[in-house]
């Protein structure tokens, strides 16, 4: 794996522009992945991350039980993969094997990162009180690791229906805030 | 104005893609402007937003006290207000004056909707469970107002410290997700 360690503080830099992530659990028989969309930072650090889980996907219930996930930050190349993983349930296959992605063993969490993506974020479920009302479950990420040879992520971002943006360019202003 | 009332079951496609976005509060003296990158929708319809504003924002007691604000989104040519509005606090200045930003009238709420932004949308808090915690308030989305003339908004997308990912091409690929 070309990851390495991301420190914790830096972590919001990544969800902050509003990737698609592949959110990965450890289920019983095998572990999972699903598309997501609806994340929000809550705190810098310890990294705080707001995300729904709808009760209707299969990882909603790994989540609950296990309270650990991994958030995966995917790139233009992965897209027909992460449509794929948003297509399907875990229910009814592997993902991991039907669109190509690799497991590869966390270090703090019992589900896995995806070796393909070049960043991703060790989470443990902090808090649930949301969880009844808006399937909003409060994460805090434990472990971050980014692969640096990224430097210019295409990351995907959206839009509904099919329709995705990509990361354009980049461009940096007199800024005061964090 | 050159918006037009937006279905509001369109909304999510307009903040999945996780645009920094100018929030409007009122004011006592007059109405406010922050920039807010921590946002998520958490329902489709009626569409629900969760967001964090912090209680250093001088937005912070204007939301809690009105229970009404416009989240409106900017694109890359207002980046320098965006910034501006991101150093400085309402407790000092007019933002609206200094930026060069036009408040027109909402339909639904008090706060005022940011002419300049190609969408604004008027929100209700409906629930203030997570204020205490995480400063994170759930809005539901009243009236929803677009450009249509703007067909591949260059939305901006603040990756910290001052540096921005502007949103690049689109793609489309056969999804089954909403």
């Amino acid at each position: 794996m070309r990851k390495t360690l991301l420190p914790l503080g830096r972590v919001y830099r990544l969800l902050e522009p509003g990737p698609v992530v592949l959110l990965t659990t450890a289920g019983k028989a095998r572990p999972n992945v699903m598309a997501m969309s609806w994340h929000t930072m809550l705190e810098f650090e310890p990294p705080l991350v707001g995300c729904v889980v709808s009760n209707r996907n299969y990882s909603f219930r790994a989540l609950k039980l296990t309270k650990e996930c991994v958030i995966n930050i995917p790139t233009a190349e992965l897209a027909p993969a992460v449509v794929g993983c948003g297509n399907t349930s875990g229910r009814q296959l592997d993902k991991f094997e039907e669109f190509g992605l690799t497991a590869a063993k966390a270090s703090r969490v019992g589900a896995p990162l995806i070796a393909e993506c070049f960043a991703s974020l060790e989470c443990r479920v902090v808090d649930t009180r949301l969880v009844a009302r808006y399937n909003f479950f409060v994460l805090e990420v434990v472990r971050a690791w980014r692969d640096r040879a990224v430097t210019n992520p295409r990351t995907i971002h959206h839009e509904g229906l099919g329709r995705f943006m990509v990361a354009g360019r980049r461009m940096s202003l007199p800024s005061r805030m964090r």
